[in-house]
């Protein structure tokens, strides 16, 4: 086999072999074919696409090129939920108590990675004393004890994706939806869960804008999930504007508990209850859709998915205080107002300059080696479909700095203000299954 | 200015500008760019093309990228003439003294290269004595004296398309319109003629299958002289079958010599008398195409271009008597017949099948370090249209083995052979000026 006919084959659009794709990505692994040639195919990939055996393949050997975990003696039907990415998501920290709180085990490994705020760790870190080290007999214990752990990733999952993804960063094909769907997939499917929840978002602040091409996406990895005996279901959710109304960290698993202390916080609470609602009927807890919905609201409404939360916070050492008395997560030294400066109906939201606007707030990283603020970032006081007078707090900034006009500019320059009436975004589009 | 940039603009099908060229090609020859972006960009090319600007400009920093060739020294029009590559391609030694008898002073840097035979400069070092080095001042005073010299290529020519080509022959990218042109334009540029003759092989034996995929090459190739500021003609020649009867070394000489002394081999002469027509015509001897094949017909049967040819030969160092006396080349130990295992017309001829063969007999290299025997090869009996017997003679084999049974195999399955009558095949099928 000669990687130059695996790549001609792939660049008139035939299909690789499950035989052909094992070389490829094992000789990649070992060094043994180079970048050079790799790029190329994956320039190919970007221009031919890929059928759905052989995304799936080409998951599964990357699955197969780095160790896989072992949550079986983690008791019961292990769900796991992934979000393709957006500003002010902070659904895991609801999902998980919430269906925790219903008897699925969810043993949770999350990244920091880089971006607007940080990742899931990240954010947990605003809580004061919170390990997200755990060894891996702690880890089990504290799923089994209360359905629910969170810690960083550990093992080397993957790394033939770790390796694609770098040389995909710097040759322009990162966009390709055979080679996204199998990046995510390949690490959801080694980190070891028996099923699992993908929440697709689609629209500005997303990696897919459009939600045809989310609808791709979700169908490709759905597909990945079934063929490789993990059953998935992937929700396709709205990301024109940011998830609920804070953007940073601390502020986020506020904004979070404030859900499970039963907040009406709509969009956030719909998408949180939608996510959970799969993740509890993949897991046989109940029979369906519905029945699932019905049960989850009431278990956000009278405490028990807070319950669940207070449990595994203090399960990994953290000092759960704070939910009863929010001033105890970290606080930025000013707060800022952003003003509207025209009267009317905000049409439109730009997610990605608000979570730029976080980021140059000290609230996520730019470089790996940047380090997070946990107290900064930004409270939205309007979203869209909201009536604004000029004059009117758009949203307030948490700086440590007391002048933040750049920051104001970006923020204000976010929103699109217009004089006639227009409706709030719809948060769930579809579900694929 | 980032390269990832660059393959973005160019995978979604956008121009690139000059500066961006320039520093991708500057970059790359420098090793600040790594292969594997290169890579990346090259396969986006493949797909999305180039605008004829764009080829024009990279054609010219390949160029800058080296030395450039100063001719300046050579009294006259200098034109070059280049061939896409064929099975049994020996036009050089018929125009080049061709040309050379009418006054255009053609000074030729040809190289070795693989394939199914050797090049020029392996061709005629099948002649005792004949130096294919020279000292610059030794080549010089050569053309200027007797109107034409060829000699090995030196200087360090367009070393980006060197470092780029070997890149596309590792990454399926090689097949690429824009890319062809810009490699062997930016040689031709940098060897220094006045005006360049390009010879277009289409067909099956021909790098390029389809005519029109030639057209495109050769239009690619005449705009990209045009815009350097090298007139530049194309002559689109069929290649669905070996050139003239001879393929391999000693006996290419001998057919070329053959045509210098009057005999009329069709295609091999109609082809000669095409390119030198145009050459002449743009070095301003001749009027129009019209005058120059008359007069060029008549150096033909006059033996004038056979006197330049001789002249060329001594003045390199080359014993000439073998025109006389073609026993004097390099012979085989065996002559082997193929012969005819049905009866009909000759309908079509695996032009590289045909060159396969001669590469198994010795005379081509497959890797850099064959060496190439100059006494074996293939003498065509038959060719497209031709009427056959079975049992008749197709070909006979310039080995040095008795038995060739595997070659024999190969010559012959070349061959395909109907019952119905068939007609010879043009040469010449468009001027693209």
């Amino acid at each position: 086999m000669r990687m130059v006919d695996i790549i001609e084959q792939k660049r008139n659009g035939g299909i690789l072999t499950d035989q052909e794709i094992a070389y490829f990505i094992g000789g990649y692994l070992d060094d043994q074919i180079p970048d050079y040639q790799v790029s190329a195919l994956l320039m190919a990939i970007y221009y031919k696409g890929m059928s759905q055996e052989e995304i799936a393949n080409l998951t599964k050997h990357m699955v197969a090129s780095g160790d896989t975990i072992d949550l079986s003696s983690i008791k019961g039907h292990k769900v796991d939920k992934h979000s393709t990415g957006g500003v002010g998501d902070k659904t895991t920290f609801i999902v998980g108590p919430l269906v925790g709180a219903a008897g699925v085990p969810v043993a949770k490994m999350s990244g920091r990675g880089l971006g607007h705020t940080g990742g899931t760790i990240d954010k947990l870190e605003s809580i004061s004393g919170f390990r997200v080290e755990l060894t891996n007999q702690e880890f089990v214990d504290t799923v089994n004890k209360h359905k629910l752990a969170v810690v960083g990733q550990t093992g080397n999952l993957a790394p033939a994706d770790k390796k694609l993804y770098a040389l995909r960063d710097v040759t322009a094909t990162v966009d390709s939806i055979p080679l996204i769907a199998s990046s995510i997939m390949s690490k959801k499917i080694a980190s070891g869960a028996d099923s699992i929840v993908l929440d697709v978002k689609t629209g500005s602040g997303a990696f897919m804008k459009s939600l045809e091409d989310s609808k791709r996406l979700a169908e490709a990895m759905v597909t990945i999930g079934n063929q490789l005996n993990k059953q998935t279901v992937a929700v396709i959710s709205d990301m024109n504007q940011p998830l609920g109304f804070e953007i940073g960290n601390a502020n986020e698993v506020k904004e979070a508990v404030q859900v499970l202390q039963g907040e009406k916080i709509d969009d956030l609470r719909e998408l949180a209850i939608e996510l959970a609602a799969h993740m509890t009927v993949l897991a046989g807890i109940y029979e369906d859709y519905e029945t699932a919905v019905q049960a989850l609201e009431e278990k956000l409404d009278n405490g028990e998915a807070l319950a669940c939360f207070r449990d595994f916070i203090e399960a990994q050492g953290g000092e759960a205080s704070f939910i009863d008395n929010f001033d105890l997560l970290p606080q930025s030294a000013y707060k800022i107002a952003v003003k509207a400066t025209a009267t009317g109906y905000i049409h439109e939201m730009a997610a990605e300059k608000i979570g730029l606007a976080a980021m140059h707030l000290g609230a996520g990283r730019a470089t790996k080696d940047d380090q997070i603020n946990h107290a900064v970032g930004i409270t939205l006081k309007k979203k869209i479909g909201d009536q604004v007078e000029k004059g009117d707090t758009l949203a307030i900034l948490h700086s440590e700095k007391d002048q933040a006009d750049q920051v104001i500019d970006i923020v204000r320059s976010a929103y699109t203000i217009q004089p006639d009436k227009t409706k709030p975004r719809q948060m769930i589009y579809e579900v694929v299954k």
